[in-house]
């Protein structure tokens, strides 16, 4: 097995956030559900965009936001995901070669437009997302780099990806070709309501061998399992993968591997501003450290600092160097 | 004379802002000068963006900046500057729409972009602009929409105006037309460059009367009068417009009018992050103050708290409440 070229290939939902901030009320008169994700089509993105507050454009989605927080740490990152060859999709393809991430994935050339999440930030930092998937309907098989795939230590993939119909084969397709190669494959559970949507698909991946490791949160944990007790929720989890990892806020997270538990703080906060990307940063931290084979303890740290980092301002990337704020904490190179 | 249905109205580029952190070594290395702004054509904006690092887009422009920190003061505001029908114009459009500023602009159709400049901050929040006017230089006299301009107690014109060719016939009229109304004129010199190119230009304005006030920073004064003695600038100007507002940074700000000098303190600044939009914020409240009949020092009281607000985030318009901002500091109603 040849040594590595990407630490970390993240494959996901290529979308670029639409931030605005908004009250609580804007909310409740939108029938929004405050922390929620939830898929809109583009008549209703135009509705939402038009009613809602001044904006920010930044590019985003879990999984280009992890590749990007494992590029900060110093890692080599990749990104497969689907983009058009539109205004956005070209700001997006920049930030990913300004980030030093590969991102081999060609655009969608229909006239389908690049996807957006208008992401409402209320004063208490939390962050409901109304996303349009377009482009990133059109993520195939076809569209998984095996060369990429096959040069990553760890190819991660986000649950978010079930949604577009499509996307799904291309992730038991990366899947596949990773663990023919040797390498790992990992997955976010998204949210407690895509677990909800894809409960028994996440299952029968985890039961067929098809992840080496799951990241959750302590909701979509609960949710996988239907369950409202957390012991019971990750007393199953840690019987069905090698390695699980659960996050749970300011309470820090748990590393669930072969029977033992470690558990890890949370970072110290300066400031909570936006919690989007929290879970993002999280999971880069942790593939670093697990990339360069640091002990679980350690990747929970990293990861828990990257955490602490992207909530302390608007945004869901990281705006300071990760490689610093590592270094600084006496952990990594 | 009616009552002005506007406070205050913004003429000026109407530029998305292409916002990324750089390191100082970055702009040595570009050849670009700290705290400059310069105009790009097409092919160095994207040349240029494709070696910058990450960024976000945020609606900018010097008068939009303005017209954004009147409405966050609770005030009316209106705005005049052209866009494309692209993607970034009407993300301009839907937030001069979402902060309640009337644009009555319409959109250039002729496949020329909208502007944007590429702003690169440094670590000491230092901004290095550069600007590709694009689409601005379409707007003509036919696009300075009369009844507007006939319903704003101020126009406000920002003299980077004078940069695109037809522009500067839009401003004239602008002024004329407002002066007809029995309405005030005010000029912000943008910067000392602009000052450089136009000074001619910015001299005769105010020596035929064409503006009733002037915002200037200090470096723009110095190099209005080509002299780099302060007092010699500031006696020049108090003797030819019958106000002018000087910004000093720090120091403050200084009114002066009818022979008086009015001396007002810099805000108490919690954290500097990004220099950019100081200015304007700083018109956006003397001019909100001044079109509700506010004296001179609460005016430049609510200037200094504005640019204070700015300057402690990213990007050039407030992202807290100016009126809340000024009701705190017993400044306002």
């Amino acid at each position: 097995m040849a040594e590595p070229k990407f630490d970390v290939l993240t494959i996901g939902n290529a979308i670029v956030d639409v931030l605005a901030h908004a009250e609580d009320d804007f909310l409740v008169a939108e029938g929004l559900v405050k922390g929620s994700m939830r898929l809109i089509d583009g008549a209703e993105a135009d509705r939402l965009y038009d009613h809602m507050g001044a904006a920010e454009l930044i590019s985003g989605g879990c999984a280009g936001n992890t590749a990007a927080g494992v590029a900060s740490f110093g890692g080599s990152a990749a990104f497969i995901g689907k983009v058009a060859d539109d205004e956005l999709g070209r700001f997006f393809r920049h930030d990913m070669k300004a980030l030093g991430i590969a991102f081999p994935t060609p655009p969608v050339t229909d006239g389908t437009p690049t996807a957006r999440s208008m992401i409402l930030i209320t004063p208490d930092g939390e962050r409901t997302m109304n996303t349009n998937l377009a482009a990133c309907q059109e993520l195939t098989p076809a569209d998984i780099d095996k060369k990429t795939v096959v040069s990553a230590a760890i190819t991660y993939l986000e649950g978010y990806l079930w949604d577009p119909p499509k996307a799904k084969e291309a992730f038991r397709v990366a899947a596949k070709i990773a663990h023919g190669a040797g390498r790992k494959v990992a997955i976010t559970l998204s949210d407690s309501f895509c677990v909800d949507r894809f409960r028994d698909e996440f299952l029968e991946l985890m039961r067929t061998g098809a992840l080496d490791i799951v990241f959750a949160n302590r909701h979509e944990v609960l949710s996988l399992y239907q369950t409202s007790d957390f012991e019971t929720a990750i007393e199953a989890l840690e019987r069905e993968v090698p390695l699980a990892v659960v996050t749970m806020s300011e309470e820090g997270s748990m590393v669930l591997s072969g029977g033992e538990r470690t558990l890890v703080p949370a970072a110290l906060l300066e400031r909570l501003v936006d919690l989007t990307g929290a879970g993002d940063q999280y999971a880069a931290g942790f593939l670093y450290g697990l990339s360069r084979g640091y002990a679980y303890d350690v990747c929970g740290r990293l990861g828990s600092l990257a955490a602490a980092e992207v909530i302390s301002h608007i945004g869901a990337r990281p705006l300071d160097s990760l490689k610093q704020i590592a270094g600084q904490a006496g952990l990594a190179a």
